[in-house]
């Protein structure tokens, strides 16, 4: 994350020359001589291990660290009046992200939850369809995360599995994009969502940790010892939203075949449209007087952010939704503004993330 | 459906020799008039509007009329010792289908639920693959039957929106193919269905009857009365395997975009499989190995049913399904065999419908 | 060949009762045991292995047969006033082809060529559109037929690969196809072809002949004898229209990973069409005002055909273009009306395959 | 192109950090005060209108104007030292490609032709599968590069249409992409191209040069003047190479529909790739013993550049190509070696646009 940030911040000037001149300030981490060679390789001018004393040294803070260091040091920001720009999801436990967006609200500094997928020029371009009402009435939501990297029961362990650190596994990691992406393309349209129903499930129960030095996979790693798996390898959810419409979703990280394979289909009474992440330039529309999905090459002049980049059908990747999220988020910093998706947003996604987890414990659906 | 079994019974003898000589005797039906055209048409000897009398004068018994009209006759055939062959959704309520189940069971006929797209030759590679242990221990099962023709609130009512003849909506008309079709694929493996959480939606609460002769759509088409839709428009559906494995399904009729669009993906510990019924010649498969999926053309001599058809490469469509199914169902009843899809598979997928429908009324996982 | 056309005329009292009706009469073919089991099989009430005797017999001659016994046969049959449905391509040599084609002009009676990738409902909704202008003017076509079914060296010899009883490869067992399906669409648009430039390749130059009862791709397969292979194996053509259209066409038949897949694409200044026939149901259009190719589903009640088989969104096979072409000759017969593709067709189609066989030998343009 | 190679040398540091460092020192132009914009926003240090002035001042050369201006300033660099990168296709005409090609070979200077797709992940992924035999025998390519910018006849004139300036149109535009593409991919394994049969088309003879300010597709925009389009906006080809095998080219800046459709297939004795620009991180692959293609997502850290950028299954972008483009090129000028594709590479190439161009002249088949 701390790479793709970084990234962004050095392109904004060729491409966004409109955005807010950044330094690439201090790098904060825990190993002093990692820390080194990235601030180098990123283009820090210092680096520090202690945060709280960056923060007094910086007029933006990025906080991309692991969920659980996500709460104290964004609130101890936001106190001190500098906007945070944090990774999702906003945080492990509800309360934690309860107490980030009341932060944010109290200070009134800047406050953004790191949600890339928004700025995808083909889901803004979908946006823009559902906005000027061409889907007709929002009916039926269908979002999807497949990844496959844990498949083989000899994968390390990573914190990623730990419920203590993570706060749940491909619910919050993958589940928390596919949830805020649905309020950002229909939250308008269908208000909230109402309640849920939840299935977790961990096909891997505890994971190895290999000795220093040794990679799953050598012929002759050896393992120094096996973790528990604290959080869920998938999840599954149903949800309705107040208007009615309805909404399932669903996130693996063993799904064979699929690498980062995040799909979102909308259905409404007049219209349709269906994305995936791996096919990032393309749109699926299905509108209204047409037979069939109608497959948009998103990458015209007249697309949000394309002009900034190439010319009609030059591709661009992943990497170019952190650049539009630094120039929207900086953007809105340097003009005193609030960003979307915000604090309130990170928060309104965890709602829901635990509104699944406590689902799936009582075994029944449960209220937001 | 009449019209689909009436045409594999008329091409068995050019495809399936092996297949028993059969005589389309005796077609009933209620409408005198369109019987006589409908028995000329379709190669009926006789016709009658009398199914107890009608059940006297044949060998086999197909059952192919509305859900509600399923058990009475379909119990009577197996008490008189005639195989029958009941369209799918095997009854509109759990104790009619139980009550079929156990008419098969006491009598011993060959008694069979016309799951046809068990038939597929698509999906019959898929299930071997998978009994062949290729895809490894079998994790996750992700079913979706979309259409599209309730879109429009205007299209007009018809028996399969109300309760008491349908017993469900899409769930029954639809999800009871995927239910079945994942028990076909992965039943072996996984067990049955341990307990499921459902949502059923309803989209347009009533539906026009137009005045005789007039059809929606037409500019002047008048309305007769509108009339209640009890039954879902959409479901959706989360479910625990006895193994462990999990599944999620669903199904809409107003999916805009998707006409018949029957979708199932299987995800195993070593290698996945995706299939939809709009290109039924096709499976996608994700083997061990390999990095991504494989385009399986299932049209070659060695594929099931294939060798009686055309040469490879030569696609078949969806009628084909049927004329295996009456096949396998025939050559059963001719040997005085077992058939499956049987009642009791058919019974077993209403065990589902009905346990998604209480879990929906009751908002909380019911285990089956 | 045979089945295909015997199964297209048991199918058409069901499905097209407004056909006319037929009788199934005579099989002609050598092997007498062979031909009692197929006309057991195909429906036939005699067999022949004399075909002039069969000429008189029968109202309807059909000629399945390998290409160099196309004209005779015909020609005697129109000139006994006996419509005839030839397969193609029309003739080994241009020579032949002219005689047919002036046989039926000669003698009036229904005379066509079996191009039935005509009658695919797709097909015909792409021709509608180039009719109704959609697509503006048409500028380019680009068709391509690739198999793989001689990808193996060591697959049998058969009287495909000889060019005095095949007349070409690829080119006419292939290529015909496709020229005739660029003429069906466009060809009242641009016009006939100009002039052709052409390749054919031969890349295995000897295949075997395997002693009686052995099969390629046996263990212990014993090759009587090796025969050389004297037609192609692939061509490619560059044709130009006389609108200043143009148009490349190629098939293989070594294209390793494609089975049948016969391709089209139209572009025109305002609108495209593509089609797979591996995906025969669907059409790619680009409409005027669209962004991207619209993915038609040609299954509605209201497209080419579709209404005389199943609902929307059941797809149809291979097979039933045989049906629809049937249907329309023989409709055409019993009103004494030509047929199309005529002789006609079939011999523009023929001069075209013989240009780029010359352009091939001359290396030069061919004007036509 | 000065804004992707701009980027490419910007994006070196934090991804390449083992490529020689660049300063970008000069850019040169015509116009002195876009210059100035062009130089701050790009990262140089310095302007200039004389190239020649230039040369002396830089260690290396990029050449990203206009066909017409490759020759001479290009060759003055080689022959001042300077390794020299220039754009594609290296000159208008074979004579002066001949000429920087001798230059190259002359100097010894580093000299590189920019042809960047040889620098896709899934293109270098296909290149290891032809290498190391994967597909048997090379026996058949056909390439296509489709784009619709100039479907419009009111599409404004550009000296790409110029005869002079550009050399041709899509043929020297985009079909040297092509031709070098298969180059790359078969190159050692089918040897040169042996001779070449081509078409060349202009569907739009003349196109408007707007009144300064104004824009195609404004409502007023007034036309300065009509000036004749003296290149193609469409070619076609096909080719013998020295192994027999054959190949089909073609390219169209008028196919309605199509962006930057730049697709190549192979197809060898035991296997067959597919490759589209469109979706760059996708390979289809044909493997030995497989039955249909695989979609390989090439985004694994073991694929070519990849595990320089971001996580598996995260995809990259047009630029990217660029990016390694530079990387190599810049590697080399460090080491003092050649750089592939070279001058002579782009020489090749432009012996084949000729022959294209003399075949389509003289309608005949025209040897290399």
């Amino acid at each position: 994350m701390g790479r793709a940030h970084a990234n962004a911040l050095a392109r904004l000037p060729m491409f966004f020359p409109d955005a807010p001149e950044v330094e690439r300030h201090t790098l904060v981490g825990r190993d002093r001589d990692a820390l080194a060679g990235a601030a180098d390789r990123f283009g820090f001018a210092h680096t520090a291990t202690d945060w709280e004393a960056a923060i007094d040294e910086v007029d933006v803070f990025y906080n991309l660290g692991p969920n659980h260091v996500h709460a104290e040091p964004s609130i101890a920001a936001l106190e001190a009046g500098v906007p945070v720009l944090c990774e999702k999801p906003l945080a492990p436990t509800l309360e934690e992200a309860a107490a980030m967006r009341d932060a944010a609200a109290a200070t009134g500094a800047t406050a953004g939850t790191a949600f890339n997928y928004r700025f995808v020029p083909a889901i803004r371009y979908a946006k823009g369809l559902i906005e000027d009402g061409e889907l007709g009435e929002i009916r039926q939501v269908r979002g999807r995360y497949l990844q496959d990297w844990l498949v083989d029961p000899e994968a390390p362990w990573a914190w990623r599995m730990d419920a203590d650190m993570a706060g749940s596994g491909a619910l919050g990691d993958l589940g928390a994009h596919t949830i805020d992406l649905a309020n950002f393309l229909v939250g308008e349209e269908v208000g909230g969502i109402d309640r849920v129903s939840g299935q977790l499930t961990t096909f891997v129960d505890e994971r190895p940790v290999y000795v220093d030095g040794d990679a799953a996979g050598e012929a002759d790693a050896e393992v120094a010892e096996y973790r528990d798996v604290t959080v869920d390898d998938a999840y599954s959810a149903q949800v309705a939203y107040d208007s009615g419409a309805t909404g399932t979703f669903e996130a693996s990280r063993v799904a064979e075949g699929h690498k980062n394979d995040h799909a979102i289909a909308v259905h409404g009474s007049e219209g349709s449209v269906k994305f995936s992440l791996e096919r990032l330039n393309e749109l699926e529309v299905l509108r209204e007087g047409n037979r069939g999905y109608e497959t948009v090459f998103v990458t015209e002049e007249t697309d949000p952010y394309v002009d900034r980049w190439w010319p009609p059908g030059h591709v661009i990747g992943w990497e170019h939704t952190f650049v539009h999220e630094n120039y929207e988020f900086l953007s809105a910093v340097a003009e005193g503004k609030s960003f979307e998706p915000s604090f309130a947003d990170g928060y309104e996604v965890q709602q829901v993330l635990a509104a699944i987890q406590r689902a799936d414990k009582l075994g029944e659906w449960v209220e937001i």
